[in-house]
């Protein structure tokens, strides 16, 4: 009987060790920072003070500057936020050796704003190798638009204007498909001829192979290590080449998607 | 009284050389193909038949393939919208050597779809030079949508989904600033947190200096040498680096905008 009671102790403690191994990745893809009618980040507050609950400071990356603003003025709104959960926020721009900030981070979030200039930014400053070696070590990573558009494979499914021309569309492939931020579903009165957010997913899957998933505004994935989760109230639209769309529940399973 | 006579026939003379000449550029760049409602070019058919009247077949670059459909399937909508006009088409897909298919060509129409699949294969092609060589030496052009926004100096504020990655944003430069096709002004009753047309292009205007002309869906420019016309029955919108946008009035004369 003392042999079996050692068993049982020894599978708990190998449980206990999986859930917080600093090797775990741990992101949240969020659709949007700021719901109608709300703050900056407010309806995920409650969810980030959890994300971070080990983190004193987070690096915020401003790059994506929605709207132009500077990367202080960006940073300054995510410190306003973050105080609220009682975390520090530094900037990514206020560091000399990006990669190194990036490697000594306890958490990272980057803002949304621009893809474009994102993206161009993070290959100017080596920070694509740095995040994907930080996240996969453990340092859980927020994104909200631009920075969850960048957690896909490709940023070939961004809304964004591009306003400036970046080195690649090659993403940080944390997950193994690319994500539509602030997925809108088709006016159906609408008399404008421009394409809908549907036929534009479609047109990127006559060329390319991997699926999008649209996530509506208050919609996030929670990614912990390769277990992959819908959350927010809302259904997400899932495209795959050669299928028909379909609307996916909250709390889904996503892990085997690719 | 007969020299006074003779000065006067030599005027006309000169007037109608201009008018005609081979080398003045000629071209239309259209928001749209199609209005709501209304079948493929039809808004637009009186002016086309004025546009291409020296031309029995013009050459159809389908390359930006809306929907992702086929160079044939593309070429044979525009053959049947050229035929209420007694004009032939050919398209681009069916010559081996294209700058010579493009030299060679009476008139010339690049249709809309996706401007990053359209600049991916006009580049691929060698296209790009060639087509700036003719419309330079006055073959006509047309553009719409996608096939309009490569007439200004980068492609940088289109609508499209950056679905492949072109060698450049760089584009024909056939006027000296850039356009926004499908001219959508910002719906006040929206509940959705992307970022309105006029916020993109003030985004574009903090890290670019060129005039962007926000097209309404039934408004084109027409280019006649150096002078650039507003025409259709809207009004244009204007974003100027530093500048208030400001509404621009059909008829207006463009030509000293860059």
């Amino acid at each position: 009987m003392i042999g079996r009671k050692n068993k049982v102790l020894i599978i708990c403690n190998f449980t206990f060790s999986y859930n917080y191994n600093k090797r775990m990745k741990k992101i949240i893809i969020a659709s949007t920072s700021t719901l109608h009618g709300g703050k900056y980040l407010e309806y995920i507050l409650p969810t980030l003070k959890e994300h971070f609950k080990n983190c004193k400071t987070i690096l915020f990356i401003p790059y994506a500057r929605p709207g132009g603003i500077t990367h202080d003025e960006y940073t300054e709104k995510a410190k306003e936020a973050f105080a609220q959960i009682g975390i520090n926020v530094k900037g990514l721009h206020e560091y000399e050796n990006v990669p190194k900030a990036i490697a000594n981070a306890e958490g990272i979030f980057t803002g949304g704003g621009n893809t474009f200039l994102l993206v161009t930014q993070l290959y100017k400053t080596n920070a694509i190798v740095a995040i994907q070696e930080a996240v996969k070590n453990g340092t859980p990573y927020l994104g909200t638009s631009a920075g969850s558009n960048i957690c896909g494979l490709t940023m070939e499914t961004t809304n964004d204007m591009p306003i400036i021309y970046p080195p690649s569309f090659k993403t940080l492939g944390l997950i193994p498909f690319n994500i539509n931020p602030h997925y809108l579903d088709p006016m159906p009165d609408s008399k404008h001829m421009g394409e809908t957010r549907e036929t534009r997913i479609k047109e990127f899957h006559k060329f390319n192979t991997q699926p999008v998933l649209g996530l509506r505004e208050g919609s996030w994935l929670e990614v912990l290590g390769d277990k992959i989760t819908l959350r927010g109230e809302l259904q997400a639209r899932l495209f795959r080449q050669g299928k028909e769309a379909e609307e996916i529940k909250t709390g889904a399973d996503l892990s085997g998607l690719k």
